[in-house]
């Protein structure tokens, strides 16, 4: 198959890869002056006394806004809002059919922090959630962290938490296959962006100890000159050993390397580098920072990507209809760097004992029973 | 039924009356690969290029906002964003079964003119129109008016002008029926707000010559102390005999009475005041100025309401879907007058000749091919 040509195909076909459908009948005079006026009266009312009354008369218990400024969708970098929509309508597609969460596209006009803000506040009253996404580094950190301070409804940017959930699943299978343990394995890093920054944070949580974060130009470390607040935050938290130098320095002796970066930029002797049973996850998109199949043969012990075409697919669709799912049900607040833990675990879970392979650390992106587990871990949380 | 206690009951079994699915596969890895990552990057790309492929590639094209602040829902006055969130998600409901419009209720949590208007311009570009609901006079005229000068797109407030063209087409059957002239009645309206400045507005356009507006405390006329810069506008255009009093005055000879203000203020000898063979259309929601059948009783020739369990049923319902279908169809950036004169005349021929009764001035609001005819009539236009 073409994808490209396909892709365009069906979209046009598609004209538009959401809809929207009444769940009540509009048939007769009573269905009308139930679900409209006079009687809808009554539901509004309900709601005006008590707002919590919005989760039991409308949809906002199950509707979440998918947010986008389209500053950095895919690989494909700073298109827009408008541009980024076909993104948004597919993973509010995949909201549905993996976590039957009512997801809607909001591809915004600004790129704007401060009005990003405001309007995510002015229309978050009918939603039961908010989705970030493709949002460019530093600013979506603090996007994220006001619409979160400020809001009394679960805000995620999935490009960092959904992508650090899977990759934390993916990595405790591969760990469980090498022998390692996390809490003793050197970690290399590149792309210190959205995900980057929230793989690296989430790991540390899981038990990482020692991890190394190579930005374009080198290594994090304290004091770097040119990082911006939030690259400073994590070179405080990282680089135990104060390691220095670029990708070759971090990657020599790195148990673990994990790339959220850009694609091609690990050579096989880089893999040769690293320590014995390394664990190679490239998911720069569409390229990844080494193919999973060039990394094996250059001598690592598990591979994977964000690829659909080679095993070990490290895809958000595992994670993000599921912790949604779990945090709608439990009408959390907030979500938990615990909750995020939890759904990694489960997600590894998944992926019974007898059948954990080198090829096969993670569940299928097409598992539509994954986000049911995920949704739980999240709701006990 | 009880209506009240049965639209309760229903909507907390509908749990929302809208929900959003796909219109795309998803259950394989070339279903994955083409409506998301990497095949997804073609449609973003194409968009980037030329926006307007947006209209080919994504649901923009049949997408309409309804965008809400709550200040004037229903008869319920200001209850806010959330509360109002059952009416939009009715409003959307009927889009869809009426007009096959995707609609998605946006309820806001500011009621500031500056605010709205920002936030509307800020998610515009994933929608094809704007429909604005229950937003209360006179904020509602500078919020449309502003948002109609700075975005492309269709911006309606359906409370004005979707009001206004059913009104219109009822009374172009009414006037048949009664042998009357458009241009030769004299007109008694009540309720200077949204509906009834546009009601006027549309019926000045449509002909109408002779036309008194009633306030809460009297008879609008140029220089009449305490009106805002809306009814200030109203005056100007209205009242050429210079009629000065209350609704009695206004009342009195008229040919036709159109009420959008309060129930119960239209009393039996109001109406025996006006001319032969009167048209009486009381439209407060849910008890009219006065009901069809008192109305009758009284002498009225023709007597409507907004309420279903009458004859003659004026219903937003008649025209907002089709007016939206034809302005999607044709993408048209304005909806104009010129349309909505249209759409007015079509919804009125839609009741044929035959048929045309003093009890069946206008066609049911059940009745799913009124909006086609409503959408060709303005896409002509």
């Amino acid at each position: 198959m073409d994808v490209k040509a396909e892709s365009l195909k069906r979209h046009k076909q598609w004209q538009g890869k959401i809809e929207i459908v009444p769940r009540c009948e509009l048939s007769t005079r009573d269905d009308l002056s139930t679900a409209y006026t006079p009687g809808v009266a009554q539901p509004c009312l309900a709601i005006k006394d008590d707002p919590e009354q919005a989760y039991t008369y409308t949809r906002r218990g199950n509707l979440v806004a998918v947010v986008t400024d389209g500053s950095a969708v895919l690989g494909l970098g700073n298109i827009g809002g408008l541009a980024g929509m076909p993104v948004m309508e597919g993973k509010c597609a995949l909201f549905k059919a993996f976590g039957d969460v009512d997801a809607f596209p909001i591809c915004l006009a600004t790129q704007d922090t401060d009005e990003i803000v405001s309007t995510v506040k002015a229309i978050a009253p009918g939603f039961g959630g908010i989705n970030l996404e493709d949002i460019s580094a530093p600013r979506c950190f603090e996007i994220e962290r006001r619409l979160i301070e400020e809001l009394d409804i679960p805000v995620f940017h999935d490009d960092q938490h959904g992508t650090a959930v899977v990759v934390l699943a993916a990595l405790y299978n591969a760990l469980k296959l090498a022998g390692k343990r996390i809490d003793a394995v050197k970690v290399a890093m590149s792309g210190p962006g959205a995900a980057g920054t929230a793989i690296a944070k989430l790991l540390l949580k899981a038990g990482v100890r020692d991890l190394v974060m190579v930005d374009f130009d080198g290594i994090l470390y304290p004091g770097k000159p040119g990082m911006d607040w939030a690259k400073t935050e994590l070179a405080e938290m990282t680089n135990p050993r104060n390691v220095r130098g670029g990708l070759h320095e971090a990657m020599a002796g790195a148990d673990v390397f994990i790339g959220v970066s850009a694609g091609g930029i690990v050579k096989p002797e880089m893999i040769k580098s690293m320590a014995e049973k390394s664990i190679v996850f490239g998911m720069a998109n569409p390229v990844p920072e080494i193919y999973p199949d060039e990394a094996i043969r250059a001598g690592a012990f598990i591979a994977g990507s964000g690829r659909s075409d080679f095993p070990n697919q490290i895809n958000n669709v595992l994670a993000f209809p599921g912790i949604f799912r779990g945090a709608l049900d439990a009408r959390v607040k907030r979500i938990t760097d615990d909750m995020k833990l939890r759904a990694a675990a489960a997600l590894a879970a998944l992926v019974p004992e007898g059948e954990l392979t080198r090829d096969n650390i993670i569940p299928s992106a097409l598992d539509k029973s994954v986000s049911e587990a995920v949704a739980k871990a999240v709701a006990k949380a």
